[in-house]
């Protein structure tokens, strides 16, 4: 599916690789060396393996802004405490009951109930805290990252989704995922732009891109999910198991496919008219999405 | 208790009164008119009867720096979100399992367990989009601010003492409560104080009285825990019931009380040491904490 025009030297996977051993490499500094119980439970889901989808597209999106990706380094980070919080948070037993996340137990699985609630909350607290210390930003630019992701995940972004995901009878299941899984991906676009200290209408034009491929991750996650082959580490069917609303539920599989394709192909397009001037991998980045089971 | 000195016309129950309500009239702004479940849920804690100690001792520090209580406001209802969201935490069955706050129901036993676990991620959340967000304040006031109640609340201050609450094992309960209670009433003390724009020194001075102040108030929430005629609305006795270390079970009731005492006149002392030109009540408030019975 990768167009002629993207590709280059290195495949997308190496590059990909590069970037999240880069990535990872700083995350850990954000970690105490010597960790208490709190910390450990923060780090391990801080630290499964992870395609580091959201801190990639932060900092790919500021780099095509020629941004210096150490510019969008505190935004990708704080896009991944968050990220990872809202895993721990998701899994527990009063929410998804999960028990593997990424191929290994869950948070409340290792540390118990009561310290993976508290890792979550920690998670989410230090990603702020990450905005407003790490790096040489300016403070303009750290309120407005603040409040990007604070929209973005909160009571009107990705916790509004979760809430509606409680809902067996939900009609609008875009809806929910657009919130759940959108708000935050958006987030990682804008926050790179606004790291590269990008204009209003390119900040609404990348939040556009994110909300759709947030939607086409969250349908072929339930494509996986019946498909199997995933690297997300959930037992094959567990939506199935948890009696959830899918987007191959409501279409069934092949359209839930097509409709995924076509969003995809739509954005691409989107992408393309931004006529970025500094060479990027975003185009090959947003059918990664799509090839996640390789 | 009170002195001389700080006696004024209106008695300071009166003055409290009239501070709550109107620190609560702008904290129902900060709701959506029409309020989803989730919504619902994290009003429903938020707007609990509540002294609002956290948000008035951060608007009168402000005031006794001759800074205006508006400017302030973003700080004060930032606090009682974040306070709100641990309460909520703290209940939940996996931590405390209590049924009762401040005489109601608490959050998870009203909207269950999943719910009551978003709504204090949103409440969290919300903090920091607040800060970001509400009122015209500088951008570097608004990152000093966001950076004290990140520490205050994450994972070196109040989720770590959550955390060391979890171990009964615990060696240093002092250590405990210092984290759990007293950073966050720190940053109450030091978030007014930005908001006036106060030097570093003073930030630190107004940092140490609201950590012996937090002392203090969680010595007396044991002391009244077993004398009762509290109104934090927990069952009398529920420490006891849940095998909590306490004050009063390490020192005995008496010199729990005799230390509570002795760390608030050292406190009064060094508020005093200030010398603030301004008229304020902080003394006043200050003992107010060991009157929370009447």
């Amino acid at each position: 599916m990768i167009p002629e025009s993207a590709q280059t030297s290195d495949s997308i996977t190496d590059y990909l690789k590069a970037r999240r051993l880069l990535f990872e490499q700083e995350l850990v500094q954000q970690l105490e060396p010597s960790r208490s119980g709190l910390e450990r439970a923060m780090a391990y889901t801080l630290l499964l393996p992870s395609k580091r989808i959201r801190p990639l597209f932060c900092l790919e999106v500021c780099q095509s802004l020629l941004g210096r990706s150490e510019e969008a380094m505190p935004a990708a980070m704080a896009l991944e405490f968050v990220h990872s919080y809202s895993l721990i948070h998701d899994d527990l037993p009063a929410m998804d009951d999960d028990e593997l996340r990424r191929g290994q137990p869950t948070n409340h699985r290792v540390f118990g109930e009561a310290r993976a609630i508290l890792a979550g909350d920690a998670l989410l607290t230090k990603a702020f805290e990450i905005l407003a210390m790490c790096g040489q930003l300016a403070d303009g630019l750290r309120v407005s990252l603040i409040k990007t992701l604070s929209s973005a995940a909160g009571d009107q972004g990705m916790v509004l989704g979760q809430d509606m995901d409680l809902d067996a009878k939900l009609k609008d299941i875009r809806e929910l995922h657009l919130k759940k899984t959108g708000e935050l991906l958006a987030a990682s676009f804008v926050m790179g732009a606004i790291s590269a200290g990008a204009s209003q209408r390119m900040l609404e034009d990348f939040r556009e891109i994110g909300l759709s491929l947030g939607l086409v991750f969250q349908i072929w996650d339930d494509v996986l999910d019946v498909e199997g082959g995933s690297q997300i580490g959930k037992p094959l069917g567990s939506d199935e198991k948890n009696q959830k609303r899918t987007f191959v539920r409501d279409m069934g599989l092949e359209a839930a496919k097509l409709e995924a394709r076509k969003i995809l192909n739509e954005t691409i397009l989107k992408l393309r008219s931004l006529e970025l001037k500094f060479e990027n991998r975003l185009e090959e980045m947003a059918y990664y999405i799509l090839e996640r089971r390789h």
